[in-house]
């Protein structure tokens, strides 16, 4: 059975809904996604770093479309590992998993990974929204389109644009 | 550089003597030594599981003789990470991390891996007291001598009794 290291946030979790309504809460206006297209997600909002460090950032993402439906039936067919970036905000790791208990219950605590460097990581497949991660990996690698690297050329990677093009690569 | 995995739990964290502790508070009587070897922890101690879920298990947990000077010279020589099965015990995220930033702060949030599985750690050195994630792992094993693994034959692992064998060993 292969094993596919699944990433979180831009990923599952979508991050960049998360900012653009606390973004909104907090100016008044919503910033239009052309706006941050092409910029890391930190640099995208004003004050992007204080809204991750804000209570509920992660336990409250919007889930990605048709995501929960997709991983269920990968979680079949697949070993299915969720593999998240979590160390660098410790209050995340709490949420991170009390988010995935909600929305993805069929991952069992034993499928879970939080870390700060995936450079660690061993599966076949690797689906990410982050070079840094897709770059230092030897399997095979999905590169999940999000604003940041949308103007990127994919390189080595298979750019997937949304889950149901997961769907067709993988099921 | 090679890269280790360290285990926290029975390597870093003397545990067993955080179950004592707990355990004679409970119990008015200090168990011995012989009573708890080749059990395994949690059956070892009455209450065992209630003790791990209990606030401040992991974030109190004393530091294993040895390990903090011999880490930090580890640290300099190999690429470590710190792997620790955590997601069990949901609650433990968030202490393991501070207990590492308190005792170990040379350890950096990139170096942190909390997972429930160890099979999906890539490294050259395991050092670990449990077979369990050993067995799986195809570099070089160290299992740490802990009461529950006291009485079992190492097979292809090379036991470790404390940091001092570590130290001669890798260093």
């Amino acid at each position: 059975m292969k094993r596919i290291a699944v990433d979180m946030d831009g990923v599952l979790a979508d991050v960049y809904e998360q900012f653009f309504r606390l973004d909104e809460q907090a100016t008044g206006l919503r910033k239009t996604l052309e706006s941050v297209t092409g910029v890391m997600e930190l640099e995208a909002f004003q004050n992007g770093r204080q809204h991750v460090l804000s209570d509920d950032f992660f336990r409250t993402a919007p889930v990605m479309k048709d995501s929960q439906n997709i991983l269920k039936q990968l979680n079949q067919q697949y070993e299915v590992f969720i593999v998240s970036s979590a160390t660098e905000f410790p209050k995340s790791l709490s949420e991170k998993q009390a988010w995935l208990g909600e929305h993805f219950p069929f991952i069992s605590w034993k499928q879970m990974v939080f870390c700060g460097s995936k450079t660690i990581v061993q599966a076949d497949i690797m689906i990410d929204d982050h070079f840094k991660n897709l770059d230092y990996f030897t399997g095979q690698t999905l590169l999940f389109s999000q604003p940041h690297n949308q103007l990127a050329d994919a390189g080595n990677h298979t750019r997937v644009n949304n889950w149901k093009e997961i769907e067709k690569l993988l099921l």
